[in-house]
């Protein structure tokens, strides 16, 4: 994007990272200006991409799901490009990162705590990605910290 | 939490987690209902524990940030407990999460994009993990897909 990012905006970012909800008019007094200078600052940042998404972090325990994560690591002839689409469409796929290091792909499931049927859909999931090189598994039993920026 | 998960409670948790600044008021024409049901239904939700967060996903790179994620895996004498307090304490540390499996432990680092930089404030934390038997680093480069339910 083509604007700079301004001293406002990171103070803007920095509270809606710790409520999303937060109305204009609250962001207003907290960081004491007017409701539309931090509606036309948002506007920008939404606009341009700097905001992704406003989400809600929910308490998967108790909603009866379990949060899996798979750190895949691709053989080096396999490009990631190819595995992506078709995990992007997989209703049990909620979260999709391409990264570099110990891991090329982050995929996120919420599936059923009955470890039969979440074995399956981990397994689905898994056949879907050709030339897996290391698979790591890992539940997430608690969140202590969640906090984007 | 005492209370029922009804329909409308699941309903409302997913739109939240397509867009968690949707008001009362569209999620109420949304659902077909009235702005004061949903506002009942929601201030249960956030009181019972089951919403933990609402917050605003952004656009890393263009912030002039990398985002790392550490896949902690501890030696078998060493508590997780022990570990967490001092990574929730660490401002460069925005994520931390209990886990079982290929990780006991993940931690999200949000760092400066200067790669001598990153690897200090990376060793710095690591450090503060001790009898680590296992440790993954993977740099996230694009998120493809982010939805939480």
């Amino acid at each position: 994007m083509a604007d700079k990012i301004k001293e406002i905006d990171v103070k803007i970012l920095k509270l809606l990272s710790g409520n999303a909800r937060l109305t204009y008019k609250e962001l207003a007094e907290l960081l004491d200006t007017t409701r539309q200078r931090i509606s036309r600052r948002m506007e920008r940042l939404e606009k341009s991409g700097i905001i992704r998404k406003y989400t809600m972090i929910p308490d998967y325990d108790a909603l009866g799901y379990v949060h899996v994560i798979l750190g895949v690591t691709l053989k080096p002839s396999v490009g990631v490009d190819e595995v992506i689409p078709v995990l992007v469409e997989d209703e049990n796929v909620k979260i999709v990162e391409r990264a570099i290091g110990s891991h090329n792909l982050v995929v996120h499931i919420i599936g059923p705590k009955d470890m039969k049927k979440l074995e399956k859909i981990i397994e689905a999931v898994s056949r879907k990605i050709p030339g897996v090189d290391r698979l790591d598994v890992t539940f997430v039993t608690d969140i202590v910290k969640f906090e984007t920026l």
